[in-house]
């Protein structure tokens, strides 16, 4: 076994080197990952730009700060509301909302665009109509590197605007949006494009890190469940790698279990976990008010299943009715998420009212990505606006 | 002289006692402020909420961690692309993107909050249309207190879902909004109500934790000039009070001078400043797309001339198509503001083209609020999106 880490199929196990671009195996087709036949226990120290707080546990041997936008060191707050009111004390939300482009995807943004850079690449790309694409747009910027955006035809213009202001080349491209994934890869070998879509091995190499702070904002106790909306896969597998890691070295003592979360109008994780298969199938017709996990045919969907299946965690999926009702629930903390973001807490209400989780468990949600990504969501929202005339204002307090 | 902290009128000096409330001065109707007879120097600690970690520059005897949504904390990024572009090596942004509600308006309210909370009110409200009814909401909904925000008859549908999700009691008034602003105090003394509007005395002290930051990420080495948008006045007085009493501490050497800039469309205080008026006058017909400065006749107003006089700022204004031209300048370099908070880039290519700034000043560029949050005004930009079909893709490299 290589000492110095290297990449291997989360399937077969078949190794490959670190500066291997394309992100699956040639014999699997399942996704890679980064392994650390060694990883040294350190205090992890609280300065720094975030991969340079993690270093051990990256395979960079220097990290290029100045193109940090401050990802990460998002907060990790205690529920005093909802939660009581489920009849839960220890329920958390872990806000990503609060990072440099306003979600999760600027952790995994970073750790691609390090290893980009590593591997001396001068363009970087990414396929994506959402969260993923305004981050790479902004940190290709940040980097002042040519940064591709490729989405499909007929885009509607407010989810244009957002990643356009940053100045990639924005492509739009007709035809299927599945197949454009894979040019993407075809044309990224081709021309030197490293492309950081939602399942390269150093995306979920960013996501340990929501781990590493969970573990850091608890005193390095775990939770119990940490519960993830989850689209391609791969933002789940790296918090649970994450936990793995801080484990292994022994900053902790226990992995917390996993709970998948998905929309019930595409859930193709949950679809198999229910059961009991080992593959995914893809969702004809997905639809769900949470566009940002509406993914029919995850890349790391089944590694999601053989990982669960190993951590004993679980799969669960909500109506978009209980999501809608989440995000307002969520709100009533003082948190704003677009509606994928909410899909945990209506999956925590679920297992808890199904005798799933226990009042004494403590758990986690993820709160993936901001409300103000998404606002036309709030029209299925119940809004009371009381309209009145400036003389009637003493009436309404 | 009183040895625990009191408040003062900014103009008169004279004194009331902390748990005053309504926000202005009887005699001179001029804005009062927190003054602290003592201050002690002190290690500033690294843990805790913001109001804990700086608990020795607040008048609160207990701080109500509770309630904290980890406000505060955000990044200061060192341009590496626009700067040099303009020739200045030492360019800062501090992101106040990236606060709970995603601008710098939070900072005030959970320190207004606390003030009520400390002087036992069970009710908060706010006057406001935009990024400080968000913030007010948002807070009082994680405190789990009545939370009124008071808006303006005709506020457009886009604007009223990021303040309804949060479950205030949202009213909106028909009459003129300068008067509710008024209306809004005498109904709050009669009926319990704290309103934390933009020039009470707490958001001033809110707003100094963005100056310890600063002084804090740079080494408590103070930059040359800070550069604010500007609208009510309340958060470039905070500001400045911040690098005060680092100051008299002795945290740091030196207070940066403050640079006021505001839209051409709406600069009561720039207007004053330039024909060396003591008081500013309000502003007929305030249009500019940078909305969340678009104030006419700031309260702070008067105060902001005499400090910047004291302090040796100056003050600005710049054109819409400067500020739309900053937005996607700044975004240049990763960061997506809404278009009051790219004012200060504006300010500063215009002031170094007029020379009053040197290429080798340090310079912070306060980004107040993202880019979200009014995403109509993208309609402004030029964007190029390239259409083609997915046999073309490799043309596009």
């Amino acid at each position: 076994m290589m000492k110095t880490p290297f990449l291997a199929c989360t399937k077969c196990e078949r190794e490959f080197p670190l500066g291997r671009v394309h992100p699956r195996c040639p014999s699997c087709d399942e996704p890679l990952e980064v392994i650390y036949p060694r990883l040294k226990k350190g205090k992890v120290p609280s300065r720094g730009c975030l991969l340079e707080r993690y270093r051990d546990f990256f395979p960079f041997p220097s990290i290029h700060s100045a193109i940090s936008l401050g990802e990460g060191n998002t907060p990790l707050i205690l529920s005093s509301r909802v939660g009581p009111e489920l009849g839960i004390q220890r329920l958390f939300f872990k806000n990503e909302t609060q990072n440099p482009t306003w979600s999760f995807k600027d952790r995994g943004t970073i750790a691609g665009l390090e290893h980009a850079l590593l591997l001396g690449f001068k363009k970087i790309g990414t396929v994506s109509t959402g969260n993923m694409a305004v981050s790479v747009a902004a940190y290709g910027a940040r980097a002042g590197i040519d940064t591709y955006v490729l989405v499909s035809q007929g885009l509607p213009e407010e989810k244009i605007g957002p990643v356009a202001i940053y100045q990639p080349h924005l492509i739009m491209v007709e035809g299927d949006y599945g197949e454009l994934y894979f040019r993407s890869l075809e044309a990224g070998e081709k021309f030197g494009i490293y492309f950081i879509n939602s399942d390269v091995p150093f995306r979920v190499e960013g996501s340990k890190t929501i781990a590493f702070e969970i573990c850091e904002q608890m005193g390095f106790e775990s939770p119990d469940y940490v519960v993830v909306p989850v689209s391609a896969g791969g933002n789940v597998r790296g918090i649970l790698k994450g936990f793995e890691e801080f484990h292994r070295v022994g900053l902790i003592n226990r992995i917390p279990k996993m709970i998948v979360s998905q929309a019930s109008g595409c859930s193709p994780i949950t679809n198999a976990f229910e059961q009991g298969k080992e593959v995914i199938e893809r969702v004809l017709d997905p639809h769900t008010i949470a566009h940002a996990i509406e993914n029919p045919f995850p890349p790391s969907g089944n590694q999601v299943l053989r990982k669960l299946k190993e951590n004993g965690g679980t799969a669960v999926k909500v109506s978009d009715e209980e999501i809608i009702d989440a995000q307002a629930m969520m709100a009533r903390e003082g948190i704003f998420g677009q509606p994928a973001a909410a899909v945990p807490l209506a999956a925590v209400k679920k297992l808890l009212a199904n005798g799933y989780l226990k009042s004494t468990d403590s758990v986690v949600c993820i709160v993936t990505g901001g409300g103000l990504k998404y606002t036309a969501a709030l029209s299925q929202q119940r809004f009371d606006v009381k309209k009145i005339r400036m003389d009637e204002i003493e009436k309404v307090f």
